[in-house]
């Protein structure tokens, strides 16, 4: 056997727990009784150890060493990119004392309630100093990992590899002030009604229609199964296994309708991975931003473009009689309605990116050390009033509101917005190779988009980085310019602006 | 620490990956889409290798050796209870070939599939072959671990712990006469009419009233979920998790009904042992003998008897109002229908026995070599005359019928039949203690009866064997008289015998 077969036979038994880890995660949050949660952590905290032993240790290293000198030298080449990205996972892996992990999981399992109970109660006062542990942590966790410029870039890496602050800041700020422009502009039209979207739809018939919708655009129930959690996410167990849940409201079509889209796009993601990298380390998407730019992209640039319902509206009242008298033009408009609100989960296109660019520059100042805690409700308020013109009015509609804190996700949010700049940027790279895209959507056709994204993003799995893959499919860099120029055009028609 | 501690925490991590593999073999036979059944294959081979890696390791007997120093000796204490059971397992364990137990687990892996599409063919012939390999392989399985008089003793200890093939024998003849014998007593009477129980029953209601009733025995869904699958069983992930599942039939209410009591036999046992053996190997229930008493005897004993019905039919009739004409004497012959019959999954109370007895038989000559495969069709058929005076038509009713065989389970068989006789013995002696029960269970309370099974069998796991356990609550031995009594008393009442 070859060095690089053991490697490969070494990290497959790494990827098998990561998998097997995922299955429990998931069972977690769909059908696990309550009582088991101190059974499940034991579980998965016994998988992580031996997960994180085997992946750490020196023989790993040694393996990769040696079969550095046997593959070819094409950088696009399974093996090449394979030892490529093992290589930085090692590397990053092993930059973590084992006693910090466990602080670190103690801390943040321990966070999670301490916050479940401040939001609940509106109390920041009551999260305080559990948020100052783990800044104190996520701090120490960027002078492991190092970073040459700001903290910031150590941490955002981890989601991100090889984004820098810098260039996250760079890329919002040329947009920041276009989007609190374009919001403005509509705050000043004749506001869209909604309440199509607000009648009593039954579950079932949310679930059979969303799921058909789905299966449309591809999502293959061969290998994949769709389930209910409190929570939307989607999570795969490789190649041929991949979950959505959906989480359903009796008198609000579109946390089922737009969320089982969006999941459904993660899962197209990794369900289009090439087979042959089922079970390594290069299978999955290759980052959250990318992973967001699809579950956005059937969201959002198809699921709520004027196309997709020309053709999908006729059916969507024969489920739901009750929409009969709602003309494409007002449904349309409806699900495509822009507002100013405090919640970052609910925001609709226009916004949503404000909410993001909001949290970045605080993540980036308590990082930097420009922001202390203590102060986080001010800052955040202020900031707030400036992006959106309106206050929160407590901090269980501001800075109490995500839970990604208090699990230790420093850095995390700025691949939201970025997924949603790289939807349109691949969409219209795709757009331009097969100009008929709209059109087939319009008819309901979905395979020409789904065969140009399996084909030159989901089959490379983890072999690019985001930088990488968007230079390869679009010939350029992440920028904000098509995003604006999306919405405006979306926008402007829906608001006559 | 000490080397007691240090054992529990190696063999902790044991059970850990044991429940982590339940739950991925939980969710493939809920959940999981068809397509991941290879990846499914790979994440849970490389579990069980790892698992039985850790088990199997010098280090394990080390400590096992060193920590006996340490401990008192109190037969019944925790520590020399796990001592004494994790060494049989050990023993066990190590003494198969890495390399037979790779052959094993490929043979009848292939083996399952060759069953299946032999028994939908009725085809014996296609399956020979492959049934001889499995009986090769049973037989050295049996070499291996070695035994005192019988082959079939190694076979049968691997289900039920110091367990012969003598005392199974002499148990088994000293009632499948009088089983014979009442059978035909009772064919000679008016036939029983089942036809109350064959209405159509919506599935929804169905799962309803059967969940109302065994919450109400005690099943706790704080720590256990139910969900549906295609064969039924009950599994466990620790004290604090246990999932039992469903088969619905529309038209026919026995599946769901008395298979989820059933199931929850099972399941209130495993969430009965006691809170500080959760996640030690003492952890479940001791054998598969044992565990069948409880499903039989929440299933049968008490979900068969009239006390019971006289309590749950009225409730049952508000569920299905089309059972409103049926009084309670029709129910109760009804849901106690005696039929020769084919098929064992399907017998009733008084000829089940009389399926496993055939079975033991066969397996046990297999063993000894006194019956070949080749033989086996017309040997299960005559012997089946024999019993049941009636032939299978084809080997789909008859020598098919079962997938033990294909999974190489060999010896598992008598378990269901001592389970059924010990269902009454427990039952007896609990009634002796407590001689209000039958009262109790006609009033809809089980208090009494699960909370005595809680003390005296669910509680102390793995820490005594079938014997020492029926010794303990019975004080005496596993005998079939009681069953006989037992039978010969209801289906008396039943058939006006």
């Amino acid at each position: 056997m070859s060095k690089y077969q053991a490697l490969l036979t070494r990290l497959g038994d790494v990827v098998s727990l990561r998998e097997a880890m995922a299955v429990l995660g998931y069972d977690q949050q769909t059908q696990m009784p309550a009582g088991a949660a101190e059974g499940r952590a034991r579980q998965l905290s016994t998988l992580a150890r031996m997960e994180h032993e085997i992946f750490t240790d020196d023989a790993t290293k040694h393996l990769i060493d040696d079969a550095e000198n046997e593959v070819d030298d094409v950088y696009e080449s399974d093996a090449v990119s394979l030892l490529r990205v093992v290589k930085q996972d090692y590397e990053e892996a092993t930059k973590f004392p084992a006693s910090f992990v466990e602080e670190w999981a103690k801390e943040t399992t321990l966070a999670h309630e301490t916050w479940v109970h401040a939001r609940a109660n509106k109390d920041f006062k009551a999260f305080e100093s559990t948020l100052e542990r783990i800044m104190v942590l996520a701090h120490k966790s960027a002078e492991f990992l190092g970073y040459k410029e700001h903290p910031y870039d150590a941490l955002l890496g981890r989601f991100e590899r090889g984004m820098t602050t810098a260039e996250v800041d760079r890329i919002f700020e040329g947009h920041r002030p276009r989007l609190v422009d374009l919001i403005s502009r509509i705050s000043q039209k004749p506001q869209v009604d909604d309440s199509p979207l607000h009648h009593h739809f039954e579950q079932d018939k949310q679930r059979e229609f969303a799921m058909n919708v789905v299966q449309r655009f591809g999502f293959d129930t061969h290998r994949g199964v769709q389930a209910v959690s409190v929570h939307p996410f989607c999570t795969s167990f490789g190649v041929n296994d991949v979950r959505i849940t959906t989480r359903f409201e009796d008198n609000f079509l579109n946390p089922a309708l737009f969320g089982m889209m969006h999941e459904a796009g993660h899962a197209m993601y990794e369900q289009g991975v090439a087979q042959h990298l089922d079970g390594t380390m290069l299978s999955g998407g290759t980052s959250l931003g990318v992973h967001e730019s699809q579950s956005r992209m059937w969201e959002n640039v198809v699921g709520r473009s004027k196309g997709f319902w020309s053709w999908a509206l006729p059916m969507l009242k024969e489920t739901f009689p009750q929409l009969a008298d709602v003309s494409l033009d007002a449904f349309y408009k409806a699900i495509n309605k822009v507002e100013r609100s405090f919640i970052r989960v609910e925001a609709d296109e226009a916004t949503y990116n404000l909410h993001i660019i909001l949290r970045f520059g605080i993540e980036r100042d308590l990082l930097g050390g420009k922001v202390a805690v203590k102060d986080l409700p001010k800052v955040w308020n202020e900031r707030f009033e400036a992006s959106f013109g309106i206050t929160p009015p407590h901090d269980g509609l501001g800075v109490l509101q995500d839970v990604h804190w208090s699990s230790g996700l420093v850095g995390y949010f700025p691949t939201y917005a970025l997924g949603n700049l790289l939807s349109v940027q691949y969409y219209n790279t795709a757009v331009a190779q097969h100009p008929s895209l709209p059109d087939e959507i319009a008819n309901g056709e979905f395979g020409t988009l789904l065969g140009w994204l399996h084909d030159n993003i989901h089959a490379h799995g983890r072999k690019f980085t985001t930088a990488e893959l968007t230079k390869r499919v679009t010939g350029g860099e992440i920028e904000s310019d098509s995003y604006i120029a999306y919405l405006e055009n979306k926008l402007g028609e829906v608001y006559g602006l």
